[in-house]
């Protein structure tokens, strides 16, 4: 710093530019909401002010925001957080006895009974206890320890936290972390942001975006040529591609992750969401224990679940959790004690969790309207998925995977080398141009493939399947439309 | 690593060890749910388990956490939060007009109307709007853009992201980050996980906690010679200790923020609870404005509120904003896209904020309830600040300054010798050793002042000035108690 600068007199440039942030952060990037949603939002505020334009509304289908696309929220859900805001409504008949019992059990967990005390930072206990309830049930009775269980804000938060605990190391020794292509764009994001190394394995999409182990064998010894590979990431079902992973295959990946000494990152927001005929979701911690105490006592792992996706979309109210497993309790103190800086995830987050994992049993009042709400959605969803996998296999220059599960279809688009070129010219991926194109002609967003990778060459998209049956046809076919003229226009 | 190892036959240790995870994670320390704390978690299991210990319940005026020491949720915040829930209420006609009107107006500005969509990532735009309306009535009219405000889960997760923004640099480049000793250990925690350089600045505790512009230049200008001082933290009112910032002070050290080309972060969550006669909350944004425009056009400032202090105490929602001044707009545009990976704030704690920033209208059904509750709170507030400050004064050891405002005291006290030997022996920092003693015998948690920072060879500890009149009485009068003994039994 110079006297000149000292004494304060002389103008200066500002402290924080460009070239004086964190450089980390730079490289961040995060395609979900990136350019193509910013420029949406643009041309919203201009049909809202009367510009005139080809089409009436944007359909944002870049991001799995099922209550955004007209899901209705699940009623005793509903119920239930209204009555943990509002006490005073436990005196009211309207609501059912079991909503009102899950209320005060909650409630009764909070400090000073309000969901407006901080929690433990690990999350409330009786939530922890239900959440590991809940994975016993449904890993047909592997033990689940509540203090392995910690409530996030969202299942993003945990799994930056995981990663953050995961990374050291300089150089030759900087911790690599092995990320599927296509991704969620959070991993890459996050990578970046704790500059690790992103180590990607190839989604074969000619088998169904299925993930085989001599690929993660090549990635991995590639990699260790230049960084330490100690972290596996696997999502399933998948996004942005939507396959559902067979229990050979995750019991393949188990077998790897130990041969390779990778603490294994599962990523199973999506658990819920099984469309396929023939495929089922299978948690990697099951079949973990089921592979025997040689991996069940040794495999470290994480994984993630959350609010915002399966039947009941809660995405804004960012509740989730992780289940550690294998875990050096030296570390879980040190996780804990990461956590705790935050204080605790959001505490209606938390109450929201606790409805997921302990739904209205058969015996109780709100069973049968509850478990028509969840049939109706998932049915719709697993309609839609087969409708846009069917639609998109109809265009010509339009490859599309069957939707296995998830909430998305990646279809592959053929562009033809002119639009290549001028998409390069105007310094855009090509399939960005083309989203781009597809935004202003029909008012439809979509995130292009590049926002998550793909093999060199290849060029896909990412559209949610979650708009009502109806509007979801007429997106198909207004895509299925532009992609015709598309391809002329540039051919 | 060994071939041994990458046949996978081999038993080997754990992937993530004490040794082998993040360095920068292991030097986080966040005293206020720290060691003290879980022991007094394990003490309360003790007694609920039938342990007979010489109290019945455990006081955790440890953390500032209204609604756990029995604070009641101001009704009309927790009406809107229920019927934004379950909008079937919005037909229940036991809610008030205009709780609905704005439940509607928060609805209407959520995707699909519901709060269970994400919202924008920087917060629903017709809360921020509303947000910059409050600031500009605060600070008498100064013009505040609803493009600068960034929503946020709690205050903590903004002043982390703008930190995370700001680091950059190695070695004698690194970026320097003043913090004021003693301080709240989110800013020690974040900067130890950023891999910051740390510069305090001591509070002068014989002055009532107050700042003194010569100590940020004696700090600033040592660690010139070690690191790139580029940030100027300040806590006003003062957490842990209390104090609240005068106008002219508040202009000295924006005047060398200029000076020494500082960005600020202005941490101003307690910015409605002051209670000493004669003080008054000055933000720093509004000093800036009134200093001219050779200082408003130029200085970088972050200013940070939170739903979870004053008088609504709602911690657990995790609601809070922040609103940049003078920041580069490329590097805004970093700021919007880092925020974005985590896709949104809790969408319950935007709503809360929102009725914060927006609360009951005279002309409004639910006004004159919602004075007399808030009005409740901070009156029982200023009579609890007094008391405590007058009873501590009283005991021989203890010195405490007046609480000017937040929620905490932070008194002195006089540790005999033979404490501190004991203490090293079993290897506790002196006041760590006394309130771990005060809870054992008297059921009470405090945190030592050796979590916050403060001057060597001095010793003290933070309390909530939280719990409801009679129990604070009953809290004081126990640690009094303690004191005598103690001093006694280590003389």
């Amino acid at each position: 710093m110079s006297t000149q600068a000292v004494n304060g007199s002389v103008s200066r440039g500002k402290v924080l530019t460009l070239d004086t942030m964190n450089p980390n952060v730079k490289k961040v990037e995060y395609a979900v909401r990136g350019a193509i949603v910013q420029r949406a939002l643009q041309i919203e505020k201009e049909l809202k002010e009367g510009v005139k334009k080809p089409f009436t509304e944007v359909i944002k289908a870049n991001i799995g925001d099922a209550h955004a696309m007209g899901q209705k929220p699940i009623t005793f859900l509903r119920q239930v957080l209204a009555l943990c805001s509002y006490p005073a409504l436990l005196e009211d008949n309207k609501f059912p006895e079991d909503a009102k019992q899950r209320a005060r059990r909650i409630l009764a967990a909070c400090g000073g009974h309000s969901i407006g005390a901080y929690s433990a930072s690990q999350g409330i206990e009786c939530i922890r206890q239900d959440v590991s309830r809940y994975i016993e049930k449904r890993d047909g009775g592997i033990p689940s320890n509540p203090d392995n269980i910690y409530l996030s804000t969202g299942a993003s938060d945990a799994i930056v936290t995981m990663l953050k605990l995961l990374v050291c190391g300089e150089g030759h020794d900087r911790t690599g972390v092995m990320i599927s292509i296509p991704q969620y764009p959070l991993y890459s994001a996050a990578l970046a942001d704790l500059a690790a190394v992103q180590i990607s394995y190839y989604l074969d999409e000619d088998k169904c975006w299925s993930l085989d182990v001599t690929e993660l064998k090549r990635a991995v010894t590639a990699a260790r040529q230049h960084c330490n590979p100690r972290v596996l990431c696997i999502i399933n079902p998948g996004n942005p591609t939507g396959q559902v992973q067979s229990r050979q295959c995750i019991e393949d990946v188990i077998r790897f992750a130990k041969e390779e000494h990778l603490f294994v990152m599962a990523d199973e927001v999506y658990q819920d969401n099984v469309y396929a005929e023939g495929c089922k979701f299978h948690s990697f911690k099951k079949v973990l224990f089921e592979m025997g105490p040689e991996y069940s006592s040794t495999v470290e792992m994480a994984s993630f679940h959350s609010t915002s996706k399966c039947y009941m979309g809660e995405c804004g109210f960012r509740g989730g959790y992780m289940e550690v497993i294998n875990m050096d309790p030296e570390v879980k103190a040190q996780l804990t004690k990461l956590v705790s800086v935050r204080l605790c995830p959001p505490v209606t987050g938390q109450a929201l969790l606790d409805l997921v994992v302990n739904p209205p049993q058969p015996d109780e009042p709100s069973y049968s309207m509850f478990m028509k709400e969840r049939t109706e959605v998932l049915a719709a969803l697993a309609e839609k998925a087969r409708l846009t996998e069917k639609t998109f296999n109809t265009v010509p220059g339009i490859i599309c995977n069957p939707v296995q599960g998830a909430m998305y279809t990646f279809p592959r688009i053929t562009l033809p080398q002119k639009c290549i070129d001028t998409a390069k010219e105007e310094g855009l991926a090509p399939d960005m141009f083309y989203c781009m194109r597809l935004l202003e002609e029909e008012g439809i967003c979509l995130v292009p493939g590049s926002g998550f990778g793909q093999r060199e060459g290849t060029f896909h998209f990412r559209m949610t399947i979650l708009p009502p049956t109806e509007k979801l046809k007429d997106v198909l076919q207004k895509i299925r439309d532009f992609h015709v003229r598309f391809t002329k226009q540039f051919s």
